[in-house]
């Protein structure tokens, strides 16, 4: 029985509210489940329901829920000063901060910041800024960015057209002009079929990387501006690239002097066990993009990490950089960035996921991998992944008209624990500060739901597709 | 003597951080000010000036500075629950509280809200939604939008595309396909001088709307999927239309059956004395993007208010929608824009600006046109302009290398007021609750401002130009 006050806030939603990502006439027919309130890695529904966040709400809530030194953070700047911009030569202390902390954790080549309201906002901005640094460079041809089938950079008209889901394509378009997708190095999902099942994880990354150099090479790398990518894809299924791949693709944009934006948003932070993914894989990106993790959610913010190559251009050339947003380092949500920030070092978190809380996760995780329906179980800090099939020893899909990932996902949601599907990857990305008993449990809510997702897809599991 | 705190302030700004629409050149030889506290419609910065707040921040600050009942409610909400998403069948109770109460204010036929952290989000979003509304009707082809030349709907990709900003379109193109740009209602900046110096500015309102017709029938009212505007331009110059112009524009976009969505990002949340800029002139527009007054700018949300007409498409017959943002409807920001607009209601203050602070300003207002260089001054609610002339006769602009406005802005500083200048248009925009005697004030301040910028012209008056 569902309580009258969940009803209540059910029929207000279903009657006002168009979600994001949503099928909005299948949700009002089911009903959302409302999230009352949080602590630590749990949430709470109106319905009285305990639920493990495998997911820190959406990649975000890094330090874990219920931080009180987060909350006084924001409300003391609210205090002060709860709105200034940042235009017509003015700014505030918290977003000088900011910028200042953020460059001291920035990688050495890095040491200015341009904020934005969200990571959407923040790929928005740096299409901008990769375009403007060729052409005051004199070179305005070299305006194509490359990006990657399946990756996810965002919602805005720019931020979809640089990710590579074919979805949103679809109902989004046109895109915005002079952008190329290339193939992902998502072994499991590809690179194992790509030239016969013997590739080698190694192989595979390294062939992706020779796309890239053949797709320049078809461009003309006169024409190419710069090759964005997430160091680990998040939002397109958690893939982790084979350890050949990030050293070569780095060779192939030196060689073509084309610049690379890492997408931070969600590696940023801690994810992978150090500040930013760049790091992980000795990445030296021109630009990086960042929100998510940096205010761990508590306050939404982004930016764009700016590189020393591509700022001293904008800065000595560009004379008046016409873009910018109203909430542009927003005080209050600086403040949060600031103390996230602050309390991440102070807590030693980035070093405890890389030495403890990723091994271990990646240990437990791996065990995963014995499931029945589970092809592969992959982890990396603290994102991981398990993909579903339907015969273990060849690798074979469920078909696609079972969904089962999202079966698996509400079986999930039903069990106490948030896993996200995308397709029929199941997916983790649970906050950094998550302890190795409620780990423990993750696996163990993970495993009764792949018990269960087993159980309901056997009676019907007459109908499969192979993968091709 | 700049304090020894500021100089380090302004030394780490210009070391590391890139301000929005900002010469970051010409702005580290400047040094920034920094704005520390705030209280009612006053800002303080850090060498102990006092400044009137004309533009309520960005347009924003609407309840004023030091208003704790929204710092509570925020502090209240981030206890309770910091962050979760509404994605994957979840919500939480700020998010459903704030579109049920918005729903309630908006126009009778506009019942369901998307929310995004920004009002560029806000246009962005527009743009997926019409295009996606005209392909579920089985009309892929009616895909152009029609916007305005000088208007502002955000500075993503899209929203500087919509947007009619050249500036912006020089530095951040290639710009998103189907997108037309026509004349604004700029009466004393164009239309005194399109035909003749005699056309009333009834003649030229009702000008511009078969301007509109005109590139409807141009481009085939089969590909026009909408025109979207600002009821009042605001970052244009705040130009309000001539009361013709809006009448005949309805009558164009009904007779081609072409959406229209206004741009309420500025307008909205009392500016002109009601809820919604589309009320005050009794436009019915299928979508409203929001932003900025829907929080006082305390924290960052957005979103898109959507007709009937057009959600019921999306719900019933579009699956699903593949757009949104990690912070749509975050809980904070959505919990402090719901106390933002309980306090409006309990504070009579849309009311107060129809009736009472609208007309004072205006009166007020009205005695800066009768100086020496202020060709007209207009107002409208509580948005205001003044239009700086060398000329007052004949209307003759200063040269543009004299950079009247910016001059005039900075004086403006100097003295204790923050008024903005585009071009040498003065605009205002103050707290909807500033009262009679800071009125009284705001206009001593422009008045002062005004004289010292006269004089120093003085000097430099050989060099005018006439607009043409």
């Amino acid at each position: 029985m569902i309580s009258p006050s969940t009803r209540e806030l059910q029929a207000l939603d279903r009657a006002h509210h168009l979600h994001p990502f949503t099928d909005f006439k299948a949700l009002g027919e089911e009903g959302s489940r409302i999230v009352t309130h949080a602590e630590g890695v749990y949430i709470h529904d109106s319905e009285g329901n305990r639920i493990l966040d495998g997911m820190a709400g959406l990649w975000c809530v890094n330090l874990g829920y219920g931080r009180d030194e987060l909350v006084d953070a924001a409300t003391a700047q609210l205090r002060e000063l709860p709105y200034y911009n940042n235009f017509f030569k003015t700014t505030h202390p918290p977003a000088v901060r900011l910028a200042e902390q953020l460059c001291r954790l920035a990688p050495a080549h890095i040491n200015r910041v341009f904020f934005t309201g969200s990571g959407s906002e923040a790929n928005d901005t740096v299409l901008r800024m990769v375009r403007r640094y060729w052409a005051l460079k004199g070179k305005p041809e070299k305006h194509i960015v490359i990006a990657r089938e399946n990756a996810y950079h965002g919602s805005t008209v720019a931020g979809m057209s640089l990710g590579g889901m074919a979805p949103m394509h679809g109902q989004g378009g046109p895109c915005v002009p002079g952008i190329e997708h290339i193939r992902q190095p998502y072994w499991f999902g590809e690179g194992r079929f790509s030239q016969g099942r013997d590739q080698s994880p190694a192989a595979f990354g390294r062939a992706c990387a020779q796309v890239l150099e053949q797709r320049i090479q078809a461009l003309g790398e006169d024409n190419v501006a710069a090759f964005i990518a997430e160091p680990v894809q998040g939002a397109g299924g958690a893939i982790i690239p084979p350890q050949s791949y990030w050293p070569a693709v780095k060779a192939v944009l030196a060689k073509y002097d084309i610049l690379l934006v890492a997408d931070e948003v969600i590696c940023g932070f801690g994810r992978l066990g150090e500040w930013f993914g760049s790091q992980y894989y000795g990445l030296e990106p021109d630009l990086m993009s960042i929100a998510k993790g940096l205010s761990s959610g508590y306050l939404p913010i982004g930016g764009v990490l700016v590189g020393d190559r591509v700022a001293e251009t904008l800065i000595d050339e560009g004379g008046e950089f016409f873009h910018g947003f109203t909430y542009s380092g927003h005080p209050a949500c600086a403040a949060v960035a600031l103390r996230n920030l602050e309390l991440m070092e102070a807590e030693n978190v980035v070093a405890r996921v890389r030495d403890e809380l990723g091994p271990y996760l990646a240990r437990r995780w791996a065990e995963l991998g014995e499931h029945s329906i589970v092809g592969e179980a992959r982890s990396l800090g603290l994102i991981g992944a398990l993909e579903l099939v339907a015969d273990k020893a060849s690798g074979e899909r469920f078909a696609r008209t079972l969904a089962a990932g999202n079966l698996c996902r509400d079986l999930c949601f039903q069990n106490g624990l948030v896993m996200r599907s995308v397709g029929d990857t199941m997916i983790i990305s649970p906050p950094l500060v998550i302890r190795h008993e409620q780990i423990d449990e993750l696996v163990a809510l993970a495993r009764r739901a792949l018990d269960e997702t087993a159980r309901r897809l056997n009676t019907n599991t007459t109908v499969r597709e192979t993968r091709t």
